[in-house]
């Protein structure tokens, strides 16, 4: 058994409280552990072969890892035995893209089966975890450039999770440096957690008396989105829904692959129609119309679009030198989210 | 370019002074910085694709790391781009053991060659260094039980060394968890220093105004080799030799490869003649009959022995309750290391 931990979040954040309560478990979980961050496209990879309650390393690291996007893993191993080799997570490079996996439970029925032979990625350790990361490497190899489709990768990763989960747990944390993706095959394994403004809470973790008013360590525009096997905090975790991808992004669910394989975005019927509006409007969208068009005071207005923006959804068109909650400020949809407003937003066929 | 720098002790040390003044280094070999340490046969290992002197991770860990052996590189990228898969040291698993490697210098010919081809180890980056590692794995597997011979691992290392040394500038690093094996094929690139008791001495780092008195820091049994691309303090660091291998353990050097594959000791005539005696001694040996045979006083006598037991070539018999030095005290030499005196110290043919 093991567990996991995932941050997604809109800006480099330091991970020390949170984390903090996670490598807790690693007391139980005392194969090893390892935790990888980005810093831009790059990986930053730290792994120990013990238990992360017993490193010095961990415990400097607590206040030195900083970034966008952490994954990290504490182990009890099920595959192979406790090594540096065997301990999680994993990284391999597809074209101009270092990718990180995690994995928490037992498909090693994948390693002898002629359906899952690897073909470019292969595995350095002996867990089936690797193998499985391998396999799925391959597979988003041959999307090609459709690997740069956050839809169709979304869906590879689905439809590959589905068939590998047919083999046993398969719960995993998936990044590629801009979007960390979650699957879960087994009701309650893994939890996600938003940590969105305002931050005027207090919190407190799980296995620990230890205990923060989020405001002091948080700043006002920091989102941010946490995946973990159980809760380590007191705040309100959910239970991802089997079989289903998550995709996160900037600190928010960008996107989810349901059990069927169908795509929901997880925004508010609002944000939906501010997005609605931008984005079929040919030219940048003023606060005061957005405002008037939804029925809603201009403050009111002015929150969405700014909790859009910190999602990755909205920018400020630069060109109107007035400030962002003027009604004259305009707005436009950023371009590396259209892909994803147009087809699971708003439903457009291209 | 990069620069390497390991260290091989008879005991668990912190290596955060010498090291630091390795890691300065990293502010022009900036493309990259990673360390390696063995904690019992399990490799810990941190990488990151950015300058060392820029990160706050290499700061803590002058501070975290203690090993016998440790293993760090500085990287200014000449083959494949930065990136996590192609920053040093590079880890692979052999029966029991796993292996670290980290290389300076550049011998991409051997990439294309039909003679190098892999078999079983293949590269997860893209750089000739994780390949030419691959291909002495691949060759140290061919030994099989054998790869237990520090005899037959030294002399292979050396030829495979000798081979792909033909194609550029190898300079590399090695360990298996107990030896740290270190070539080098470039005169003036790489350079050892025996930090031996008594540590009576003031030690200044060469990049930085930084200095201190050995003994604070060191134990007086603490045994250290080290090895660096270019000096790294005021001490005496000496010059490898071109086309040599070199074998540390337990703080010394155990065993040269000299550049016509000779195997060579790194003793004094005094330490050889005390091996013979107790090798060759059905029983153990009493500390006096030592000094009476070598005509030397009983301390003298005692001195080598001790420097003979910290090198991990000597052991006192625990069956005689005496304190080390006394006349009485009997040893008989360590079975790990009787390969080792009886081909290369004592040239007994099995």
């Amino acid at each position: 058994m093991c567990e996991l931990f995932g941050l997604s979040a809109n800006r480099d954040v330091l991970v020390n409280f949170t984390w903090r309560g996670f490598l807790e478990r690693g007391e139980i979980h005392y194969h090893g552990w390892g935790v990888a961050w980005y810093l831009n496209k790059g990986v930053c990879l730290v792994k120990e072969p013990r238990p992360a309650s017993k490193s010095p390393i961990a415990k400097l690291l607590l206040s030195g890892v900083k970034s966008r996007i952490v994954i990290s893993h504490v182990r009890f191993a099920s595959q192979g035995e406790p090594a540096y080799i065997n301990t999680h997570p994993f990284v391999r490079k597809l074209y101009k893209r270092e990718w990180v996996f995690a994995h928490n439970g037992d498909v090693s029925g994948i390693m002898g089966s002629s359906e899952f032979r690897l073909k470019y990625y292969f595995p350095v350790g002996d867990t089936d975890s690797e193998y499985a990361f391998c396999y799925i490497m391959d597979n988003l190899r041959e999307l090609s450039e459709e690997v740069n489709s956050i839809i169709k990768t979304s869906k590879t990763i689905w439809e590959l999770a589905d068939e590998i989960g047919d083999y046993g747990k398969f719960n995993f944390l998936l990044s590629n440096g801009e979007y960390l993706f979650s699957y879960m095959n087994r009701s309650g394994t893994l939890h996600y957690l938003l940590r969105h403004p305002p931050h005027r809470v207090y919190v407190k973790l799980e296995d620990e008396d230890f205990e923060v008013w989020l405001e002091e360590i948080k700043s006002p525009d920091e989102y941010a989105a946490l995946i973990a096997t159980k809760p380590l905090t007191n705040e309100e975790w959910v239970p991802l829904e089997p079989n289903s991808l998550y995709v996160l992004g900037d600190g928010s669910i960008l996107l989810k692959v349901n059990n069927r394989g169908k795509l929901e975005h997880m925004l508010s019927e609002t944000e939906v129609e501010v997005l609605r509006l931008v984005r079929t409007n040919p030219r940048s969208v003023e606060l005061i119309r957005l405002s008037r068009a939804l029925g809603l005071d201009l403050n009111h207005a002015y929150n969405i679009v700014r909790a859009l923006i910190a999602k990755g959804f909205l920018r400020k068109d630069r060109r109107y030198l007035v400030p962002m909650n003027s009604p004259e400020a305009r707005f436009f949809t950023e371009p590396k989210r259209r892909e994803l407003i147009d087809t699971v937003v708003l439903r457009v066929r291209p």
